[in-house]
């Protein structure tokens, strides 16, 4: 993705790999700074994950999949079966970080099948360094192929919302949902983005709204709350959002909001477009209510997190004291809101999915 | 209604008038602290009504009712021609505060046509002084009756969504949608109140909070993007919300975010109900096209506003800084999506509200 510098502009993925060393855009500190971190063992990847310095579904897959290579880096003797314990253990840690975002426990499952055939510690390492790039690089690929594929369905002028970050940003790189809006935009089309904020953690409005600036996309912030009133206003002409979750009949986790704007998105004949690569699919999962909705910290909700520059304190409470409140990160919007899902192979009605990739 | 100090319990209304000072609960201020303000004159409270010091349909129908009676105190001549064109520059100026509550408007007249009676300035403004009293008490009495009447409607141990404040604080005493549930409470039903933080100025969890907290009735804050999760997971039985102006076929404005709700609570047959006094039905309006939405200062979406005593800079930015934002305050409501209204006089459905208060 691009990045602007003053008058510079470089390119960045969201997370990669450089000797054992994980890098990742310090995603908490944006929009105000851009920084990187990097985490030098496999735990502080782990840590990262949970404290959201990563996230979004395809970013927490690929930086698992660097995980697993990371741990089997850091082993130091040459004892194959201590290596493998080490392995297992390593493996229970990295998918013991967020239990919602299906990518997580693809690639790490990827990552330990593509060891099996190693023969030594030294050929486990050699090989999870590859497969973990090559993961990234893969993963990259599809979202620009979503991109691709999803453009058609964005006409001129086009005016889109969109809930969350499904961009570059929740990915390795191009994004899920954000993607075809950047392949419009390129194209010309001159796309109009309307970015729910997406409380609690304002994604939208601090990760969306900063990748629409770095690419010049036009765009406006709204509240969760605006979004029906601009859909019966008749000022928005399509929605596309990302997930996190896709079960074998089309129904679609994402994150908490997503089922809202799909109900009201059919309530006003809006088309509601998913994003999704090949690594979101769960075609273990038949029935929604297998998939575990993460419910994080209260404090999320109870108080808001800006980290202005000007005000190093970083959050202020919103609430009494003496309130206390429920934080569902996820939800669950059935297949019958969804009108299509792009993915890297092209654009599908839900039903098909499974069929498609299963 | 009630404010605990330490281990006193006080009781308190929103706004009310001692010699020509009109007092109201600081609301910007709460949770936090707990203050009062007073307006020397009616610029002062016009002022109040702009910068939302008191906010809420019928709380700022009897302050603009108080602000009226304050301007004709103010005129110090005896020339009643002078006066009467003091009194329209006054009621032009605090009609021009917000375009959306009718109260406001409903209040400013029955003021204006209780004074055709006066001969005279002194005559006037005894009058005012004693009308606008009367209002802000009847208004009260038409809130604490919306909760006798909508009491029924709330079962032992029921789990209500409201949205935004209509309850004490919107309101001079009791509130409208938060009436019912205090009677509820008063009667050993224990409800249970999921409150919608409603962004972007908070008033669920910054005002509904704090006034929940003031009565020991149990409830938690969600974000507004949950309310859909926890309405398809079973666990809302109702929603209640107030409503800034109602039309004569039964269409609702109220707080943005309220329409979303109720598509919501529709799609998952849960009740919606609107408790709302007579002072909000505004008859006059036959499409909800014709009612002016107001469209607030996009900082209210760029930065959050907190007031966490350890912060007195109160607001932190969210976006950055090259985004811009869309800020609409209230939306409409179709009267299909309008389960009762809940009124003074009974609770009706919305095809009724005409025929029995037009």
């Amino acid at each position: 993705m691009k990045v602007k510098f003053n008058s510079e502009v470089r390119d960045y993925r969201t997370v990669w790999m450089e000797g054992s060393v994980v890098y990742m855009i310090d995603q908490p500190k944006l929009p105000h700074r851009f920084e990187t971190y990097g985490s030098k063992d496999y735990r502080e990847t782990v840590a990262a994950i949970k404290n959201m310095v990563v996230r979004g579904a395809p970013a927490i897959g690929a930086t698992a999949a660097f995980g697993v290579a990371q741990a089997a880096l850091e082993f130091k003797g040459k004892d194959f079966r201590d290596f493998l314990r080490h392995m297992e253990k390593a493996e229970k840690t990295i998918k013991n970080t967020r239990p919602t975002a299906y990518d997580l426990f693809y690639a790490v499952k990827k990552m330990m099948d593509e060891m099996r055939i190693a023969g030594s510690v030294d050929e486990a390492q050699s090989i999870l360094r590859k497969a973990s790039q090559k993961y990234a690089d893969e993963s990259a690929g599809r979202c620009r192929l979503i991109g691709l594929n999803g453009e058609p369905l964005i006409k001129d002028s086009a005016r889109v919302l969109t809930h969350c970050n499904a961009g570059a940003l929740g990915c390795v790189d191009h994004g899920t949902a954000l993607a075809p809006i950047r392949a419009a935009e390129y194209d010309g089309k001159n796309p109009f983005v309307f970015i729910d904020e997406t409380r609690p953690r304002c994604q939208g409005s601090r990760l969306t709204a900063w990748e629409l600036v770095q690419e010049d996309i036009k765009h406006c912030i709204i509240v969760d709350n605006a979004a029906g009133y601009l859909m019966r206003k008749g000022e928005i002409d399509l929605v596309i959002v990302g997930a996190d979750r896709i079960n074998s009949n089309g129904d679609v986790v994402n994150k908490i909001g997503t089922y809202e704007k799909a109900v009201l998105a059919r309530e006003n004949s809006i088309p509601f477009y998913v994003a999704a690569p090949e690594s979101t699919f769960d075609f273990h999962c038949k029935t929604v209510d297998d998939v575990e909705i993460e419910e994080r910290d209260e404090d999320e909700v109870l108080y808001m997190w800006g980290l202005d520059p000007s005000n190093e304190l970083g959050r202020v409470r919103i609430a009494p004291k003496e309130s206390g409140a429920r934080n569902p990160a996820f939800d669950i919007t059935p297949t019958e809101y969804v009108s299509k899902i792009i993915t890297e192979e092209g654009v599908y009605k839900p039903e098909e999915i499974s069929k498609r990739f299963g």
